[in-house]
């Protein structure tokens, strides 16, 4: 089976659209998804941005807020804005890292979004963390220790060097080969482009 | 018929894909299609752009360009990376605000938008311009002639300021009533909008 890399950063939005709806997508064309988390932090102060330009741009903002309503809204996925935003995703990612080979990984990245973006609860802190492996029956103590470490620490590190050197500049985007898709809205598109002969 | 407005600009290069299909789409969705020329150059400004963002963040820019050949590619739409971008727009825009009431304003838009991003011709150019008239068998000099009266001016000047107002960032943008939409890849999730009872 071929394969679909799923980049997504736990403070974007739209990545909570596209992980709620990739394996569904995926699976129709018999690909497998490879879910990929990454900084979108250091991505965007190489681009002079200290804060997401959904804040920076606030007419992009408010445009994004709405938009989110409407395609929540249209798939049946609970949504409520954020009383914060963006969220710190450092720990998630970390432990979305150390799950690479572990089956509960694509759940767990589906809940801490839902806990982001439909609970409103402040994915940066070990407690809501914890409180999500734990909702998954996952050793709490011994997985956040484990998130901590130096190498996996470095893993998640590389892993986003990896997604500079693919050309990624925003989140979600999808991989497929060497061609990049950038958005959501893209899913179906690389989706197709893994389909070509 | 219910209306969509089709906000366009003519550096704007995912807006020459929606121009090419927005007819289509909206014909098969039983809307008319109200073609909104605006200048995106104050509201990025507005931003603190003074350049186009695919210029100002290359990774990006690099990211467009693939995305547009694949897109044209896909859409049967010629395509040739112009040798300079953005282009700037201003007297086609003008052209396309006189030529509201006029049958030969889509066309108009098409034509000129195919001279930026299939064929590499200076748009800025008045003689561009008048090749573009000319075909379609209008009276060049004075349509030049009109176009830049202080009341045509004027109008584009409004029209842009409107633009503003509806709280639009980008080009194309699609406003269904109070909704917006950005981008060619919401052209259908707009005319979806459009037919709710």
């Amino acid at each position: 089976m071929r394969q679909l890399q799923f980049w997504f950063e736990f403070a974007s939005t739209y990545s909570y659209v596209a992980a709620s709806r990739v394996e569904r997508i995926a699976d129709a064309a018999r690909l497998t998804v490879d879910w990929r988390p990454f900084l979108l932090g250091p991505i965007f102060q190489g681009q002079g941005w200290n804060d997401s330009p959904f804040n920076l741009y606030p007419v992009k903002g408010r445009y994004m807020w709405r938009d989110m309503e409407r395609l929540c809204a249209g798939e049946g996925l609970a949504f409520r804005r954020p009383s914060q935003f963006p969220r710190n995703g450092l720990l998630a990612a970390r432990i979305a890292t150390l799950a690479e080979a572990e089956p509960w990984r694509a759940e767990f990245v589906r809940r801490i979004y839902a806990a982001n973006f439909a609970d409103d609860r402040d994915i940066a802190a070990p407690a809501v963390v914890g409180d999500v492996l734990g909702s998954l029956g996952l050793p709490v103590a011994e997985i956040l220790e484990s998130a901590q470490s130096r190498e996996n620490k470095e893993r998640l590190r590389l892993q986003t060097e990896e997604a500079v050197r693919l050309g990624i500049f925003g989140a979600p985007s999808f991989v497929v080969g060497e061609e990049l898709f950038w958005g959501n809205d893209r899913l179906e598109r690389a989706v197709a482009w893994c389909e070509q002969p």
